[in-house]
């Protein structure tokens, strides 16, 4: 599987020779909120009508690396949901976050990305038709339901002949599942899969199976499991893709792993961080389970736990639906100082969380063309910037992620010219 | 001027060469709270009796290096106020700063310090009794007065046998001044402050110029005029005096130097940060004065401005006396996202002021020896991580600053050690 | 001057005679945000498309009574500005404040409203065109320019079947002004007035005694100087008319007066509350002229210090553009407990300041109109409720005012009734 | 039980016979936190030493009446804890809650106070040694066990020849517990309590059981079960006891009973109000139990949900031990205003909570002592005032509650100076 640059049919110019090229870029989750923000705003900013405000990949150092052009991104993906990106998008217009015009002014995007939408996996119960959940019933195999979704990804990247296609799963958080023999072994678990009679393996994860079986760089932006199952994430290391995880960090992780490194450099003790969550919205309703929310308040956790050197960290997520899109965190930071003196820090942040999620996904989709297009594979550490907890490395400290991930996309980008000077530039 | 490593009566143990040696530290406003904190603290550090938290030379790659032990250090100054460093101690402990033990412990080193303390030089006007300031009076000239705070000086490092005395500025922050043009011209400056009949000079830059006749590496905690009057400079740097400034950088300023970066990091755009300033105390009394706020708000605001690339910034402070030694700041960020959304984040700071400024001189003191013992001079451009206003300096990031910091003070120990080898370790 | 209800053409039905009857609004300062805000709610509210929330008439007691009915409500108005109401409609659309839906709906009554709006008096200077001010020119006396305004109310009043015109202010802020030996004597004052080459009141005061000679119950929603006249306010009392001030208690000076007298009510001493207020929108531009904040904060603080017993207070308020038409308001309030105990208390609030203040416009047109109907005249000091600075009362706790209120609105219907049983109901 | 005056040695002074006269207060707990606090204060207000801020009691209407004496107020209780109060109150100056020189101040009166506690009752398990818990070993029935509780209360009534004695539970909070038959009816539990194998009431009860025995007016600071059980409350009336509780209302709840209403007063309607508590101390460890801590939720969320009429109102304790005494909390309201538009307050609160609680306890032991005086009995609805969940009454609007207690306050005085004229003053 994958294409050569000389099978494309509308390969990038000449002049743009060094550039990673058109890219897909397929969203797990390709209806919701954060998805459909995305797919709005790279219209936008496609068409000029926005700056790519939040975009990293727009700023200081990477601003000035030959990217993947906002214009030769393409959005396609899975979702189990029957709301249009349009109709979603009218949503989120009504609930104060998107801008009416902005809306209006890139519909035709929106209703030609939801005509590149296909059914999701997802296995039984709420919310899943049958006709979406092909894999749900017990005739089919897990292995032919990911083959199933590894097809439309690769339908995708022909159709649109694209030189690659990124996945990143945006679905919603799945709870955290228990451990299984076959999580350890590939043979155990490509046997398990062909079994009808079972589904070991969650939506997330079988979704992670499809991107490595279309040969698809893959980033998971959720807590759920996806590629955390060590058997599969021996298959995309063998299959050579590039991959980058887990749990996007937008809003209050994100501050955190601002803050607690400034404390640490100033010889600061922080004795107890304390944190407050509420949101409303789809993501709320999904998190008001206590199941899911485990392995979200997890992810959130463990980064501070590693910077603070084990501080008391309690931390609540709660499901206040009339804060709508919006979410608010309060953070009661507890600090010893000199002679044993505290020091208190508060910090109230309000935000739509989507819009802080959106830009990232575009980030990610440019830069993982990006080391796709340097012949990488494996975890990317220094993508580690975008993830509350970081595939590859144990860097949580945001000042250190930054200037890590400014000098790899430099060395892979000098990897891609050099390479494209061979004449290369995508994987064999 | 200068005394070789020979001359010390008590130098440090041959196992320690490599370190700078003893070191004086001559505080100007020595019975102020933030002295008063500082000389408590380092004889509770040296006694063992307390963590050296919040020295940023006990961190990290600087606590790795060789830099003069804290039982090296010796505390002096100048002041003009009468009540006695133990004094202000036991208000300190009043007012629930100071924890008591703590003070009770020290007391002893509290009053050899306080020995070690002479009359400041104050022109004329509150609390300047004519005893202290015999610069004050039209009889003597500037010049005079100068040369005897830096006779204070000498004598403090000969007494007591130091390699040499790093001098810094705590004294009461000052109004802002006008230009002259004896500022631009060292041969002007110094025959205005021979006439007796002139006082051209604030008293933190008649104290910085006495620093320099004593050849004493120097640094300005304060945001006063001090050493920022160009011709000064000039001085300082044909003296060849490693310097740094100014206005210590330590809560509210800090946290903005931290944050703002990391927004900038993101794309994400700050349209306003708006701040209030709560503070009581002795800093809070002073700052009551709207002339002195002025050069404060200045300082504060300088590196926000750079930082946010001309952002809204509207910043007050209030004296609140019935906080105390406490200082609380409240922050409100404003920020654009992606598509033109908005995002705010506040901050509330609460902290004891000293606390947090007071192991920044132990640092300031330890890292100016190293300076001066690797034999650089003029603004010492990484010491900017202490201040608000870097001297040397365009870099306000805090995790930029942290980085440089560290890479100075490890290439200058590398120095001191290659001249140390050499014989050598101090100033000629 | 004033009609009786024989006089009007259609009157009210019989059944809800007991109701002050059909009553216009005339806003002073009708196309500003406040007054839009209004104008478009309460379109909303008798088209059945809102409910009355934020309206105190509607709720509890006063609920009960029976006043004038939204549908009965016409409103009108001055102003300078030529950006008409829907205009100004849509750009608080644009802000994210008014609905854009809601707008739309009532695009015609807004049309309508700002076809009754007449053009206001203002002197000279920015935003006063020359037609608009036709008492600026030294051609016409105040006096002349008063008649004309009054002219205004009357006929709108008569053209439309008003039982009666409550006349609120709610144009720009003025600065404070200096006193006159003219503003403390009726006869004085009115000869000033006729002097053609004198401008003796500010545009406020104009205002109110326009409303004086249209004999319109009136109330000041600013802090301007308005009916602050003593002279002035003796007219209004001889016409026997109804007066309710001053400067609309909406966000951060009503939750003053909420936890103010709680403290108390514990025996808790308040030793300091610092405040800070960060707005856009017309009035923070207004604001930031210092003149015109003055005014602002002296009527902002004078509540606080009668409720705190004289604590420190200190107040500030800016211009943040970026904010738009939210007003975003910081507290922090220091409080001494038991044995010398501090505890300390933040609030930080964040709303649309309009949509605070609109829905009071609402509620004083009907209160008023009860108080005209029941025949009162002077200040009604339990009005107090809406106001910073209650004119004819020192109470500020808003418990206290809350009750204030109901019981005399209970007793002023109860006079109604009594009255219109009596075949009463308005003024003679 | 239950002792005359006639009986009484040491009464009041003819000159003050219309005060309550010479009161015990009991304290079950009584080497806790918030008992040693109070026990600390009354000694320092009555020898002069402070000034009794935080006292209702003092202020306004209440501190016009001629209630007990401070100097009149004698301490005892019951407690299961080794530690003595004045240990108690030397952790509680190390924890910088209680001022050293204070304590130190009225050591004799600690000393004297904690040879005035006797051991609590507490079945088995942690804390609870043999000595302590005389009930606890099978060998005795809780009825047994409850009688010797009362003779403690009767001997210190007896001993300090006291007026009456007033019980107060500020034992640590228990878990809550399941409804039994027995609970419901007075002869049923009577029986079981008499039975050595059962142990059917919680130590609470048990306490508030004594109370009843010992013929002491008994008010409940805790949110235990107490006197919530139904049997006992049928007790304490048939016994013509006047009691009160339940659950002190000190900090965050106290202030949304101050807050809630004024929304309503002003039409607004909340939406949420969603908290986060952070409390460290004796209260922090035992609410870390997830038991313990439902019911204290339980009893903090009630009034909020009955002012806000149902909003959505997630809360959340954590125990944070590195704040100490320190109780940190945090409110984020979300409201509903004028055409649906949303506002928000976010309130954070930082308080010594034992200091907010201890005079309290003060105010109730003198306003047990007045209902008592004036013949009350049964739930007095007017000492909801200060609870979280107010027996015998709905009201949670903390002015509303502030208007009743005055009145009932004034009446109750009223009725013993009219008792006492007719020679009575004290319970039959
Ligand atoms: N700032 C942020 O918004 C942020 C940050 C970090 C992580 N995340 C994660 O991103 C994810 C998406 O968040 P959201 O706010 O867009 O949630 P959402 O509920 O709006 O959208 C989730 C979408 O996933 C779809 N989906 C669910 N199961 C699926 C499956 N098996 N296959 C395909 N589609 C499926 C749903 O139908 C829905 O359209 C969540 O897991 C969230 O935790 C978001
Ligand atoms: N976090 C901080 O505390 C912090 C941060 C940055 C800067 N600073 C600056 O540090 C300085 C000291 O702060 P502080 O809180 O200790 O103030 P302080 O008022 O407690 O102490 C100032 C001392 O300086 C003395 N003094 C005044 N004029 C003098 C003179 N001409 N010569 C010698 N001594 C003189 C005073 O007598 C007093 O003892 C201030 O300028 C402050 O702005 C403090
Ligand atoms: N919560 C609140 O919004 C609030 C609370 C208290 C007081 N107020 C006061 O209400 C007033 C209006 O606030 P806003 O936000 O609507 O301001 P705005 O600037 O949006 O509107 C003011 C209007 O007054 C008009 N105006 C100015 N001078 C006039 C004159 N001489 N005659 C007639 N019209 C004149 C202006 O053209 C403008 O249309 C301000 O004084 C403000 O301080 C508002
Ligand atoms: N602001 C406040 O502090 C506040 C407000 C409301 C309610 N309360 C309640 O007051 C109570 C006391 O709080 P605290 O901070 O003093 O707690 P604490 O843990 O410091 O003190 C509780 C005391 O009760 C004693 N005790 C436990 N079980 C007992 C028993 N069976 N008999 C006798 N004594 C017993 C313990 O030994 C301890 O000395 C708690 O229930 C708390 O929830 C406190
Ligand atoms: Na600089
Ligand atoms: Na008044």
């Amino acid at each position: 599987m994958g294409i050569t640059a000389e099978e494309r049919p509308g390969g990038t110019a000449p002049g743009s020779a060094r550039a990673p090229g058109r890219t897909g870029l397929w969203l797990i989750g390709a209806r919701g909120s954060v998805a459909t923000t995305a797919t709005a705003g790279l219209a936008a900013i496609a068409g000029g009508l926005a700056p790519a405000t939040g975009c990293v990949t727009e700023q200081g150092r990477l601003g000035a690396l030959p990217l993947t052009a906002f214009g030769d991104l393409v959005v396609g993906g899975h979702d189990i949901s029957e709301v249009s990106i349009a109709k979603r998008a009218e949503l989120l217009v009504e609930s104060g976050m998107l801008p009416l015009r902005l809306v209006e002014s890139v519909r035709d995007e929106l209703d030609e990305a939801d005509e590149r939408v296909r059914p999701g996996y997802y296995p039984a119960g709420p919310g899943s038709a049958a006709g979406h959940a092909p894999g749900g019933a017990a005739a089919v195999s897990q292995a032919d339901a990911a083959r199933r979704l590894a097809r439309d990804i690769t339908a995708f990247r022909e159709d649109h002949g694209l030189d690659r296609v990124v996945v990143i799963d945006v679905a919603s958080t799945e709870p955290p599942i228990d451990d299984r023999p076959e999580f350890a072994d590939p043979a155990l678990l490509l046997e398990a899969l062909e079994d009808p009679s079972r589904q070991i393996l969650p939506p997330s994860s079988l979704g992670a199976y499809a991107a490595i079986l279309a040969g698809a760089p893959y980033a998971c932006f959720t807590p759920s499991a996806a590629l955390g199952i060590p058997a599969l994430r021996r298959l995309a290391e063998e299959r050579g893709l590039p991959t980058a995880g887990q749990d996007g960090k937008t809003g209050q992780t994100w501050l955190r792993s601002v803050l607690a490194p400034a404390f640490a450099a100033r010889g600061l003790r922080v004795l107890s961080w304390a944190g407050a969550n509420l949101l409303g919205g789809g993501d709320g309703a999904t998190l008001a389970d206590p199941q899911a929310v485990a392995g979200k308040l997890q992810s959130k956790n463990r980064g501070l736990q590693q910077l603070t050197g084990g501080a008391t960290t309690p931390l609540h997520i709660d499901n206040v639906q009339d804060l709508g899109e919006t979410k608010v965190a309060w953070d009661h930071i507890n600090v010893e100082g000199f002679l044993g003196s505290r020091l208190s820090l508060q910090t109230t942040w309000s935000a739509f969380d989507s819009m802080l999620a959106a830009p990232m996904l575009l980030d990610l989709a440019r830069l993982l063309a990006l080391a796709d297009a340097a012949g990488e594979s494996g975890h990317i550490a220094a993508l580690g910037f975008f993830f509350k907890d970081p595939w590859g490395s144990d860097e949580h400290s945001f000042a250190e992620q930054t200037r890590l991930l400014a000098e790899w996309a430099e060395a892979a980008s000098a990897r891609v010219a050099s390479r494209s000077g061979a004449g290369g530039g995508s994987r064999p």
